[in-house]
């Protein structure tokens, strides 16, 4: 189980391509605003992780079209955080157009500590986090 | 067994975000110039594809990270065509920077007819090319 | 005198530059969305153009910087559109955040037919709109 | 007068909006390879500048269109300093596509100290620079 967000958004021009749709890469600017949504709206941020002397690069990307998306098209992103025991931050993505699914997606964070160690242990503010939100007992 | 090639680029400092490293969003721009080198190397593009009638829509992307890459950084993008029977163009990534591995990843892309339909078995002037290469027989 | 929209956008993470700012080119881009904007609400779109046979290529930009903004920052473009009797759609921008000025900006668009041949004068559904707009008697 | 470089650069599909030609955003993009070729090649960067204690924020841009690129298409962006009095660094640029004028554009950048407070006077590197590439006495 795990907790989720939605942040509404529209397709911009320049994120189309020749095509007329969306640039596949593109998706990813969208899991990127549904995920700092999240964040915000649950109080952990990437920047809260940096002050706690952490940073979360993300590791592991991935994306499945189902439908394309054009300009003007208003979509949402329905942003997922998958609970996991791993030291990792995994957000799983649904876009919906009109009702329909227009593709999922997923991220994966790591923890790196001041000299870019990756940390194998889940950070204590996590943890705290984690608790707060009902994750862990 | 594949079909390879090498592109050779260098990291533009806005494809960098503020941790100083290329945003992960953007390593599918250097996967596409890698397919894009390959398929022009290898005389089959996605003009070549919409001349026959085809459109070859990306349904699936994954990437996963290794190393960063930050501004400056020159890099290879080896870009490998996985023979596949189904419908499909699949290809595989791999970046390197002086010498280590920065990222792997693959695009799927499937091929749709003029009236944006799945095709379901390969189109002719795939096959035709897929003898011309060696890859069937 | 023209006639202006507001338009309210927050700066994405990945809009930003390793110097923790919007990077310069990426202004272009809230220009856009404030120009849209404008054009939905006052029923004139570059859709509107080409189903009267024409295109609105820009042939200027430009954009002047005051402060920068940062990750998170939201903000708003204040959208003008300048009356000028020339055979061009000319835009004004503001950027504020805070109440303070980001930037100022213009682009500049010219119409081309279905020949991408320059049309120099007016076309007749840009004349409607200043009429019903109250900008041309 | 002033010192040039040039760069041979490739439009990338997207890079292209759905009217087919490059995005008019994108050109920055460019201009900034340019200046980053130019600065590499004439042994000052924005680089150097931090390590002098200066940051160089661009203040202004600007870009006037002739042609349109199209996806594939190759140029070069000429790149020219053009030297002022002013504490300021400005670049020229101009885009050739089979040797046709595709655009024109400048930046401005000023120098900022390590507070952010605007530098009036030409920082000691950057005269330092002038003299030995003989552009003052």
């Amino acid at each position: 189980m795990g907790l989720s967000s939605i942040t509404n958004l529209k397709v911009r021009f320049q994120e189309c391509d020749p095509m007329q749709i969306v640039w596949h890469g593109n998706y990813f600017k969208y899991f990127e605003e549904g995920r700092e949504d999240f964040c915000k709206n649950n109080s952990i941020s990437y920047l809260h992780a940096q002050q706690h002397g952490f940073a979360t690069p993300i590791v592991k990307t991935e994306c499945e079209h189902k439908l394309p998306l054009q300009y003007g098209d208003e979509f949402e992103v329905e942003t997922t955080f998958i609970n996991s025991e791993a030291a990792k931050m995994i957000f799983h993505y649904k876009i919906f157009s009109s009702k329909k699914l227009i593709c999922t997606g997923s991220t994966t964070q790591v923890f790196t500590d001041k000299n870019s160690e990756l940390v194998l242990t889940n950070p204590p503010f996590f943890l705290d986090w984690k608790k707060k939100m009902g994750l862990v007992k």
